[in-house]
């Protein structure tokens, strides 16, 4: 099972580091990481290096592609030459999945319209954009086509797809090892959740 | 504030990356990713590669130092280079941090002696050998000696460091802009709420 992840610059790296963390545990999944060249992309707090061992020239296939987000989304969405490698990657997916503002690529490369799908909170409008319609679920299924909300929720949709993929006790196992009970402290990981003065801050960083 | 990262062979991504995005959105926090030499660094699964931008001999102090684990702890356990210079960047800390089994290279570099502490929960009992009493907190402070359980809680751990750092207010905009609000699919991320035939299976996958 091959699990394509794309990387470009300013992407964010949990995004794509939490489901492939579950994803490369299913039994034969081999991931490859790639970027429009080979080599380091930096992410978008600028000290981190991810490594793209693929052009998107080598990689013509995947089982699964996984699409992150971050504040580079928007240099992809207006990249004809990657929007052509993910529509034609996404032909022959099992899954076409995305975290975060990756959903707005997948929307860019026309994979959502008609479609319900998520992103990071302060970007659900933007969906309306590709035709898709907004919803606050943390995972959204429509067909092959899932997409998470924010950064973390990266860590579920894989949990999930590898429940779908290779049953109960392969995710309860996957989950168990990378012990996952979460335990933050507070509970304010969603804008219904959180004081509103933290949910500006948040906004406002953002803008 | 200086936050340094030690990278290694076969360390597990998601100890590190987990909570370096959290830390890394705290105000003036500038993240360094250290290896015993520069480079690219391959992690466990052989499918990720994460990028050192600084080797140990340029990085001489940190305010946080954070030791990832994985099944790569044990040539860092057995490697006097990485133990002195863990030692020496321990002296100046605000926080020494530990996710996963990063804690036996904490405790292998003697800083554990007397301590309560955690790792992976299949590794809790190695804690002994270095003098450490084995906890199954999922986060535990001991002075500045913070260690975290598996894989995952280092982004708990990462919140409750920003929380100590920075207040109540940036450690929540943080968590909801990671719109850190976990919904896994099932509640089996502690060998105290998994079946126990998936507890075997995670212990058999890493015997």
């Amino acid at each position: 099972m091959n699990i394509a992840i794309l990387l470009y610059p300013d992407m964010t790296a949990l995004d794509a580091i939490g489901p492939y963390e579950v994803l490369a545990r299913l039994p034969e999944a081999r991931v490859q990481f790639v970027a429009e060249q080979r080599g380091p992309v930096k992410t978008d707090t600028g000290f981190l290096g991810l490594l793209a061992d693929y052009a998107i020239s080598e990689i013509t296939q995947a089982d699964i592609l996984l699409v992150p987000g971050g504040p580079g989304d928007e240099a992809v969405r207006n990249n004809a030459k990657l929007l052509d490698w993910v529509r034609e990657i996404h032909t022959n997916t099992r899954f076409t999945t995305s975290v975060c503002s990756g959903s707005l690529i997948l929307g860019a490369a026309g994979l959502l319209k008609g479609l319900r799908a998520t992103t990071h909170w302060t970007r659900l409008e933007v969906l309306r954009e590709f035709g898709a319609e907004p919803t606050e679920e943390r995972v959204v299924e429509q067909g092959k086509v899932v997409t998470a909300a924010g950064v973390s929720s990266g860590i579920d949709m894989g949990l999930r797809l590898a429940q779908k993929i290779s049953g109960d006790d392969i995710a309860q196992a996957i989950q168990l090892g990378l012990e996952y009970d979460p335990q933050p402290p507070f509970d304010v990981g969603s804008p219904a959740k959180a004081p509103p003065h933290v949910a500006e801050l948040v906004r406002t960083a953002m803008r």
